[in-house]
């Protein structure tokens, strides 16, 4: 290229709420097995503000300027010399963690466990709203052709909500209850009706999310009261017709009050799964999930055949995932429409990439 | 028998403290498949000293006198005419909750789970302290004739801690910690040795326990400090060689900083079981066990298979039990004995029957 | 009721190809948990040909006469004093195999292995192609108002194709191959689609049961060749886009081509489930299903949760069953019915009952 | 090195019966995380006398001369920049199949299913009978200090054992049956024992393997008549107190009768896992399999955790290999020994290394 390139526009983090363009090299393929993708469309994730925001989740805090952005899809624009599955011009979904393939958790297909992980825009690595990413072929995912590229973006949020369902081990015919009508919490609704849920109640403290979730894909909705959450529990359960109790519940909302009311209204035998993010530490009722029996799993990512699966969903119209796109703004707006994720509008937002 | 029989003495709670010795009518058999056992052996549990200290344990309360009891083994001195599998004569371990047979957990296999369970001294049912006792001939669990009839009452706590013990799943070559020392937490560590542990770790806050676990089935012991839980995970994980943290995690104690402290000792992608009865609402680290993909389970009493596992352990010399009874008394001497193990002293007391 | 009654008219099978009707006692209910139903429709299955034709099924032979008939829906027209569950007037399914309640498989969630199983229409217990019949309320399912009583009766197969489906733990997203396009198999498609399975072939060397498949629940079909079964499956795998093999291989035929090329036909790792009856012993390709690390399963009849997820299928419109009924028939007119079934008219005959 | 080095001895095969002593180039280093490893045993594996033999295993065809052997241990003498876990000098059991590490079974923890695996002494991939041989760290586990070398040339086919066992799903209580009592079929008797089985009965049609296995792991033993398989299976049950037949069988024979005699004599609902290679059809009871709804399992070498409990069982001492070992040879014996392994004669034979 000529001196005044490559020219591959990032979107960096350099502190908290401040970002800026910048034109960064062209990132190389660095194994046989590497494709260079440009990057189509991004959505943006609760986990990038958070870092605009406050810098930091949990043990991992930005250090270094870094790039934002781990929900995307893209075109294949050059390929290694092992790469068989893929080939140049092909649309692709991005899985934006690269594991180790070496420790225990990898090689016991618990790759999301890996000791050794790098994921996208979790510091101190580069995230997507990039030109160009470069990651391994079996990370990019080929679109079927039913399939468009923002769909493509939003295969991440809804292979987390994959994961989180199997883990659940939500089966046919059983009742499920969804805490947090975010993206996350809808798409969980979604892929337990494909699972063959036969009631899925969504639970939000927003009517309006309600209404999109009752259209969207939930048998059922619930609006919680000011009241214990035993009493909620109760009101739900003998609301929805749950007998005993839900077969399934899935917290995906990570407030503390939703997690009592879903260990609650769980069925003896049952399963609840934590895939909401919160408070490190929260007050929670231990004895009630002893006693019955509870079977409580956390959720956390993806790991192998999720990203497939999702994939599979979407490619034979068991899912669709259209309906949460609700705005998609230009690249050099990125900032912009953070703020507005921040300030709670619409359900996903996609950046458009930078053409390739 | 004459008219100033039959004679049935029993041990009966009346009220919070209040218990007296009570000649009762001898049960009858209701079903075919019922037996009559002459209760030989009782040990003496913490749910019977707390229902005679506090007349209740969560929703169940006392309303009417109520005989304890309900570790007990046995001689059978009757049988229904359907009865195949026992003859009198025969020395028992009795499995003390009878489930309804007919419900969905009955027929899926969790009877524990069953929505009309008859347990023994679970108001308002009588319990086992006394001369007899009724209950199906697929209760009653023939003693190999290497186990005397003070192991047999045994099996009640060794199934509690089977039926924990495959909860967590724990496999050959696991590391387990196992908080409390008491008799249920003693065999957990037992029984995990027995299913193929190679490192069994006891944590309690009596060092005096923590003696007698290492001396008993413990490969290691863990005496909490004055620190954090983070803290002493990360000293009991470093201490002990554990890697990323323990493969299983058995709470024994229903104490909140155990449960606290063993959720950060498990490793990515374990296993935490609740066994211990505590508080019904404690902090918890909830972010952590959902990083983690911790498998968190309830355990509950026992179902299919535990207490025939529980004698083919003892039964085949791969776990003993005896090492636990400290004390035995005659069973007019029940009361004083209730006092001992409310103060703490021994590991299991054992209330010797009425001869038949 | 008057001295010439009452009127239980029967179905009996005396001898090989010996039926006769006859006026039974009305059956009396034995237990208070017993309802009285008044048998609506009765599908006719293969193994009802097979005792008609035969006189025998492996070990089971008739001895003396016997009632055939176990497919059945009904109205409740009395219910012993313990039932809650139902009332009289209420339209059920029934599931004709009634366990023992207290042996191991049953105390596991394994009833259909009960080893003291009473299932009605195999010798030497009376079927249900009677105007009466009796069982415990828990063994009789009441139908969704959405579905009518004939469907009712399709619960049966469709409970023996669930079973097998979740012997194969179909997943969504899987590909499923199906060997056989009696009703059996056909509800095995349509299972298979309720789970989620994204590619359902169906085999049989019909052409019109394959064109049936097509209609009904298969994505594809597949008809075998004079060929090796080598040579079927891989023609199997590479015409329908199975990479290396199917996920799961249900075997629904008991053919032994079928299950050669089943075995073959399946993916390194995949589930094959042997549903079909045939041949006492076939020849097996082993090292193929060894190497490859199959996961083979037997399925018979159905256990716990079987029926009601049969019922939740169809009642919430996942799954219909409506399209097998090919032809219903007068009580009286059973023995033609069955004639016609033997030839191998239609997919499934129903008798309809007495009048109560 | 000068001129007339590298020395890397290696014992290759060229063609049936035709082995030569080949001075080979000292293997290097391909990848930063590979070791180089002395080998200082290996023992005679079967399929290496098949080789040997018959130039072939089924589809492995042997096409250019290739090194034989791969149950070896060894001392690493070189790591890669990357290598973490072991250092120059440590002594090592090799774990001799590479897999892709990005294929489908290998990200979901199955990667003995590889598509792309690299297999010593499997054509046309050479062996470890040289002096020198290269993998990867992760395949290499370093030696507890209470195990030698002969003992880590045994953790290969005590890596098969496990990876049956675990298939097997063996638990505390089972009840075993396996019949073969070679290497690999000893082995699956004491890992058995050691998963807590309580009865384990070998099975073999040689007396004095059967004596061996008695004394070392099997609990008892069964010598078939001249009877059929259903007659040995009756007898074996009755004879051994097995109840309704044995909780796992498991074939580490081959043998069609074997096979035969496994499946009548698993219990309704137990599990047959076929672990030993023969013939690739055979007749087999189907039947019988599926009406007791049999789980029948291949088990293929090993994957994620098999060596590592291995290693385990034995540094814990749970687990004996040493009583295996009943000859070892120098390395320029080996042509000898393969004649005696052929001839059946010792249990398992060990060629020394070439000194590093």
């Amino acid at each position: 290229m000529a001196a005044d390139e490559p020219k591959n526009l990032s979107f960096v983090l350099e502190g908290i709420k401040k970002v800026k363009f910048e034109d960064r090299p062209v990132p190389v393929l660095k194994d046989a097995h590497d494709v260079l993708v440009n990057v189509r469309y991004t959505g943006i994730c609760g986990s990038d503000v958070h870092y605009w925001d406050h810098g930091s989740i949990g043990p991992f805090v930005l250090t270094e300027p870094m790039v934002l952005g781990h929900e995307s899809s893209g075109v294949v624009t050059e390929i290694g010399p092992a790469v068989k599955s893929l080939k140049v011009g092909d649309r692709v979904a991005l899985e934006p963690g690269i594991c180790c393939r070496r420790c225990e958790p990898c090689k016991s297909g618990k790759y999301n466990l890996c000791v050794d992980m790098v994921f996208a825009a979790t510091p101190p690595y580069d995230g997507t709203l990039a030109k160009y990413y470069v990651l391994p072929e079996d990370f990019c995912y080929k679109l079927p052709s039913a399939m468009d590229l923002k769909d493509g973006a939003l295969m991440e949020p809804l292979g987390v909500a994959v994961h989180i369902t199997r883990q659940a081990e939500v089966k046919p015919g059983d009742t499920v209850v969804v805490f947090g009508a975010g993206p996350v919490g809808l798409l969980c609704c979604a892929a337990s009706r494909a699972f063959g849920a036969i009631k899925i109640i969504s639970v939000d403290i927003q009517p309006e999310r309600l209404d999109f979730a009752k259209k969207y894909a939930a048998t059922g909705v619930f609006l919680p009261e000011k009241a214990s959450a035993v009493e909620n529990a109760e009101r739900l359960r003998s609301g929805h017709g749950l007998g005993r109790g839900a077969d399934v519940v899935i917290d995906a909302s990570g407030a503390e009050q939703s997690v009592h009311t879903g260990i609650y209204v769980a069925r003896p035998g049952g399963t609840y799964v934590q895939g909401g993010m919160g408070r490190d530490e929260i007050s929670f009722p231990i004895m009630a999930a002893c006693t019955k029996e509870l079977n409580m799993k956390g959720s956390f990512r993806y790991n192998s055949g999720d990203y497939k699966l999702a994939l599979e969903l979407v490619g034979s119209g068991r899912l669709s995932v259209k309906e949460l796109v609700t705005k998609v703004v230009a690249f050099t707006d990125a900032e912009q429409a953070f703020e507005e994720v921040k300030a709670g509008k619409g359900i996903k937002t996609l950046i458009a990439g930078v053409d390739g």
